[in-house]
């Protein structure tokens, strides 16, 4: 698989994207395509050389010479910069010369170039963000974590459908559970939304379990936590916040009693297990589903080993031809339409 | 003060509600009117004649026969069981025989009790259930925190007025920050519910600093958060199972690497401040804001100190004549009315 990466996108960049680039391609038989300013991005590469030989990699950097900050506005950003290393990027898989784009960048305006350089997928209503988030005894998808903020309940629908042929063909689980986020488990809770949403969700095509509280998110209740983007972006930083405090509280107590810095040889070993859960790096990244072709947003803060994993999920999604999967889906049972059908 | 506590509601009721009573009358100048079965009631309380001698505390029993379960349905719990301890324990407050009812039970019960026997503040579109939660510098209150799933612009301005008197008047916290739930700090950010409730929420009465994040919670930027039910409901129960997950994550690294173990008598220390902080018990539940009456809801796991603490709150909030504020701020600053005849 070729994969286009805006070397720009994220608060690392160019430096964490282009040692991702080189990692991924190490470790992989995929190519990747540098989008950036060429001079810069060849000479960050340049870095590279001695350890990896870089020549020998199949590594191709392709020029762009704007930039889309993490702060500016999507939509304008995007048709306003059309030789920006994001906007670029998302064009060579518009003309097939890529199979998948990837970026750590502004996601709003990620979604933005993707709309208007790939369109969305016929039947697609709006294309959801499904971001990865740890739980108990794994990890789960929830979506969509910000793309769409005031949604009906054939939204909620379709995320579903298309987050669940994610987590069949990409991450491979069998059969996913997929739960709607709500503030009980009967049915009849929740608010307009949700138990529209419901009714539609619970068609017998999905393996919908119903209903999901807060608490059973990182429970791992579910494969799949359905929500609309206002929810899921809120809950999403919530869950950052509290780990963040938990932390500085830990910390803080280390340091108003110096007699627990004893404890800290030993503790490492405890800690290993849950270090590891919450490091994003090892999620790939988001995927933008409902997109003629495969986009994947990663973490602002990326570093290498990130990048590099977003650019493997990148090629695994498009190996897997999820577009096709998704198109096919929606048209099936991703509409209310083919709900109607269903019933009948 | 006199406070009617419904000495069956919550998981460990009667035992903890007794305790919780007896705790209270001991330390402070208040009579708890204990409302429940008199003869478990009684029984219960004479456990604590030892140590305290009961007869002397200012504690009076309340006879209730019937008791409303934590999964009954509330309105209808409320309608069929007019002697239940919750039920009975409101109407002490409705006739004046008491100043605060609290209850540890079936929350949306207590919210339908409250409006059948003590009725809404005239002007109040809706009461709303107030949160305390953790932040890494104090603590801060959601609202609404699961009463009102589907909402317009205009209860969350009441919620913002409600609340900033039960801070300013009950926590003493002198003009505290208000912010909105949403997904980015701009004010062009939000779904169609906040971007209407930012503009009526900035209306120059109210200490309003604009947007909050979800991680901006925890990071204790307001001293009040402003959000519908649904996703103050979603929030509270996802940080509850985040708090749970890592803690498991933790308590798996000590089982599967046994030389951690080494650290736990240095850990304690470092770990102290964060106990406390994430000690429901502390907090003295929830208000129910905008009831002719106070009402306070505590946890449903409450053990006998946050009954006490749920008690005092109750009286402090009684003691401050809370509802005789949130009456003015409503009529002054809390109806779109008087927001237009701010503005004129």
């Amino acid at each position: 698989m070729i994969i286009a990466l805006d070397a720009m996108g994220g608060d690392n960049a160019p430096q964490s994207t282009v040692e991702g680039a080189v990692l991924a391609a190490v470790n992989s038989k995929h190519k990747v395509i540098l989008v950036g300013p060429e001079k810069l991005i060849s000479g960050e590469l340049l870095k590279y050389h001695k350890k990896y030989d870089v020549t020998s990699l199949d590594i191709e950097i392709v020029n762009a010479t704007e930039v889309i900050g993490m702060d500016e506005h999507p939509a304008k950003a995007v048709r306003q910069k059309k030789d920006s290393s994001l906007s670029v990027a998302a064009k060579l898989v518009a003309e097939g010369k890529a199979d998948a784009c990837v970026t750590m960048g502004n996601s709003g305006a990620a979604m933005a170039a993707a709309l208007f350089y790939l369109k969305r997928i016929d039947g697609v209503l709006r294309p959801a963000i499904s971001t990865s988030f740890p739980t108990i005894n794994g990890s789960c998808i929830i979506s969509d974590m910000g793309a769409n903020v005031d949604c009906r309940p054939e939204h909620l629908l379709q995320f579903a459908v298309m987050a669940d042929v994610f987590c069949k063909k990409v991450l491979e689980k069998e059969n996913p559970k997929i739960g709607l986020v709500s503030i009980g488990e009967e049915p009849t809770k929740g608010n307009e939304l949700t138990l529209a949403a419901f009714k539609l969700l619970n068609n017998g095509k999905l393996n919908f379990i119903g209903n999901v509280e807060g608490r059973d998110i990182p429970r791992g209740k579910a494969d799949i936590v359905i929500c609309d983007g206002f929810v899921g972006n809120v809950i999403l930083k919530f869950g950052e916040g509290i780990a963040e405090m938990m932390l500085k509280l830990v910390k803080k107590g280390f340091k108003d009693h110096p007699v627990s810095w004893a404890s800290l040889p030993f503790l490492w070993f405890a800690l290993s297990d849950l270090k590891k859960k919450v490091d994003y790096s090892e999620s790939g990244g988001a995927p933008l589903l409902g997109i003629n072709g495969v986009c994947i947003i990663g973490h602002g803060r990326s570093h290498a080993k990130a990048v590099k994993n977003a650019i493997l999920a990148g090629a695994c999604a498009a190996e897997h031809d999820i577009t096709h999967e998704i198109r096919d889906a929606i048209a099936k049972y991703g509409t209310i339409n083919a709900q109607t059908e269903t019933v009948n």
